[in-house]
Formats: structure tokens, sequence, C-alpha cells
């Protein structure tokens, strides 16, 4: 146990960095472009999302594990076969709007690729799935600090032992995305982002990783860990890369997710997402 | 437009009936062994659910269709095909479990039944959705009236001409429950339900049935009809009968729902229903 130093918390206006006031179709243009990068703090005020298609035949099962798993799974839409734009992503294409893909072949990772319009099949159905990064600027407005986006990095994302709850061929395990956070702040932490049930809402697990089978912080199985300092403690929030995981896990014969950290920009409002 | 009577909110502490402390599975009891019932104020606490079940090769357009309308399809769980009891009905028998049923051929109701041991099939997929029943105790404790208690009716439903947002080959319009609720206390009622939406949430609609293409009040399509005092709105909340509302609209090979007002009454508790 570290000293545990009294922090005050600064109160934090984000500055609006470029990539903060760009529009959701100026941020899926420049991907489109060919710009390969983590999407924390893009287009401030609209929600991201987390990508895994899978084919038709596993659809049900897959929209069914994103029932039975809500925490992690929070589905914002559906794309159906042959629908490569949608609500979320007027006048865009799922295949080549984010900025980096993995696809899976029989569970495995395959390939990482900013454009995935080669891999692609007509018998995909995409899902989009709500993103913790909905809440980060609510936690910026209430003071409370968000390290990867203060450090440039990837947000950290661990495989947990905690299991989801399966739903036919489906199974694995629930993956977290970590913040650390001031103790004084915990409690606000929390009630902030409980206002975000859409997008994960509150943390899954406050503390203890050894609890939640997290070994080592400082090597997370997803994006980049960050810098924990004395007297802050790690929240976990359930993570949306939660399918890709039971893509590995289950091995459907195909599926493309996205790579972690690297959304879909979207259309809707964060606003729109809260509860009271 | 009738006279503005000032009406004095009576904080209303429900009297608890027999059927108020019964635990769910006594319900549930009752209504396999014959007992035909609404079931509002059932099982004080416990979450009651919605019921309609479509062969497996319609699951994922229905699953879809409650996704893409979380409003009034919120779902609370699915039974795969054989599945007859899960933890929404431990022990239990979705068959014989509700009050009554309804049998749809084509999207015709066929039979109106207390037991649909006789009509089930095994490539049934059955879909538990939340019920407006959860947050009536919390408008009580609130000292917002529930009239259609009061009265010992069953709670007055109505199509409107909102459709529903379509998904493969499901579309139909949205049902909604209606409350008349005193002027004064409207905010509380929305402030209330707001805390539920697994649950149909916050209202979709306060006053003005006509712009929701509600011609007369006093014609419910689905339960009855209840009294409207002076200075009381009516108030409209999404209803777990609009999957039924789309079965008749789409017409499925075959379905079953539940008699609207007559629901399953789970092991769920409303508590965990709540955000904040």
């Amino acid at each position: 146990m570290g000293t545990m130093t009294p922090t005050t918390p600064t109160p934090t206006t984000p500055t609006p960095t470029e990539n903060s006031l760009l529009t959701p179709a100026q941020a899926r243009a420049r991907f489109r472009d060919g710009l390969v990068t983590p999407t924390a703090g893009w287009s401030d005020g609209y929600a991201q999302a987390n990508l895994v298609a899978v084919p038709q035949k596993y659809a049900f099962d897959l929209l069914l594990f994103a029932q039975r798993n809500p925490k992690s799974c929070p589905v914002l839409d559906v794309l159906e076969p042959g629908e490569l734009a949608g609500p979320l992503l007027p006048g865009g294409d799922i295949r080549t709007d984010l900025p980096a893909y993995r696809v899976y072949v029989d569970g495995e990772q395959i390939a990482e690729v900013p454009d995935a319009t080669d891999y692609w099949r007509s018998d995909l159905v995409a899902f989009l799935v709500g993103c913790s990064f909905s809440f980060e600027a609510a936690l910026l407005e209430a003071g409370v600090p968000v390290r990867h986006i203060d450090e440039g990095r990837n947000v950290p994302m661990y495989r947990t032992n905690l299991p989801c709850r399966p739903a036919g061929r489906l199974h694995g395990p629930t993956v977290v995305s970590m913040r650390p956070i001031p103790a004084s702040l915990v409690a606000d932490a929390v009630r902030v982002t409980s206002r975000y049930p859409g997008v994960h809402g509150a943390p899954l697990h406050v503390g203890d990783p050894a609890a939640i089978g997290i070994d080592d912080l400082a090597r997370p199985d997803y994006g980049e860990a960050v810098t924990i300092r004395p007297g802050e403690i790690p929240v976990f929030w359930a993570c949306g890369v939660t399918p890709q995981a039971a893509v590995t896990a289950s091995k459907p014969p195909f599926a493309i997710g996205h790579a972690p950290g690297h959304m879909l920009v979207t259309d809707l409002r964060n606003s729109t997402l809260t509860v009271p």
C-alpha cells in the first residue's frame, strides 16, 4: 500500500483540440482517408461505438449475448446484411470509417487493417456497441481526471475472470477498461457514469484488480498502460471489446471488429444517452 | 376542457393485499392452477413481464425489433427453444405460469387460453419484456395515484399512430398504457418513472391523445377504461403489448403472447431495475 497522498481535484474544462471540434462526419472522413489513431477525445459531445460484425447465422446468438450482458455490450444499433450506413453513420461506410479493424477467422486474429473492405462479406451483421469514451467528458466536467487522455494514450483494457452469461454458441470473459481515480473522487466517478447505462454505466469493480483476475495493471490485454499515482484507486468499467473476447473464446468462423480504442465516431449525441 | 379542480395529492402507502404479499413463485402457482386475472398489484416489489414467443426463424427479427424500440420493448430475458424456465421464473413453466395467453396464427388471434401447453412448439423463442406495473409502487409511494389499481381494473392500453422502427420482417405501431395524473403531479410521475428505463421508463407522451392517434380514451384497444377526473392529464407510457401489435401487423406464421395485463410475475426485484 502506498502512502495516501491527498489529491486536490482540478476541475478540468477540457481544452478543445482540433480533433475534439471535428464533426463526426469529418472524423470519419479522416479515418476513411487512412488516419490510424485511438479516438478518445475526438468529436466532443458525440458517442463512439465498438464494432463487431458476424455472419448472419451468428447474429441472433450475438444479439442475445449482448442482451444478456448489457453492461459490457450495450447495443446502440445493428446494421443488417448489406447495410453499410445507418442513423449512427449517415452516408458513411462501416467498412472504412473506423481508424482500424481486426479480422478474425475461427477466433484467431488474422489481420489488423485500416480498411476492412477487402475482408467484408455480404452476410455480415454489424453490431455497434456503446463505448465508455462517451462519459469521459462528463467525468472531466465533474473534475474527475481521465489519465489516458492526459497522457495521450489508448485506454488500458483487461480480460477479467468474470464470465459473461453465454448465449447460443457464444461465451467469453468480461473485458474492462480501467481509469485510475483519486480516492476522494471515486464516488463522483460512480455517480457521473451511472447516468450513462447505454455506454457501460457505473463501474463493474472498484479497486482490487486481483479479485477479477487482473495480475498486472502495467500489462493490459488491449490498449496501453497508464500511470497510477499514489492515492489513486483503479476503477474498472465494462468494455465494448467484450464481444471480441467472445469471438476469441467461441471461435465463430468469421468476424470483424474494431481495433480496441479505435472506435466508430457516431452522429449520436452523448446527451441523448443520459438517465436522470 | 373541464374545470381545473385543484387536486390535493394523497400520499398513498398501498394497503397490502393478499395478492401483493405473495411471492412470485406463489403467484405463478395460482395461475398455473387456473386463476385468470390481471396482475397489477401482485407480488409487491417484483417485476412483471410481457410475453411474446415466436418461431426461432423470427427470433433475430424480434430481438432486433426490441433493440430498435427499447422504450416499448425493454427485454428482461429470452428463453431459447426448449427452455421453459429461467432466472426470471426458476422452476417454472412459461407455458402455464401466466394467467392467460393469446395464440396467433398468421397474425390473427385464434385463441385466448389460461394454459398454452397445447399450443406451444419446440421451436418457440420466448421474449420476456418489462412491464410498467414495475413502477406503479414507486408512483404510489410518491403520492401519485394509479387509477386502474384504485378501481380494480386492468390498465387501459391503446394502439397509437407512432410507428415502431421496423426490423427484418417485423413492423407495427407503438402501444401505450395510460394513467390519468393530476396536473400538479405530472412532473412527479415523469421523474419517478424515468428511473425505470428497463420497464418503459419516462412517459412517451403527456396529454393530447389525438396527437398520437387515440380518438377515444373511453375505448381502449386492450384492457379496460378508467375514470379520468377533472384536472387530470392522460399520461402515456410505452407498453409491452407492442410486440403483439407487431405480430398482428406483420403476420408471422405463429406466435404466443400474454393476454394484455395478465403478466408473468417474475423473481426479479424492481429495485434492481432503477437508475440514479
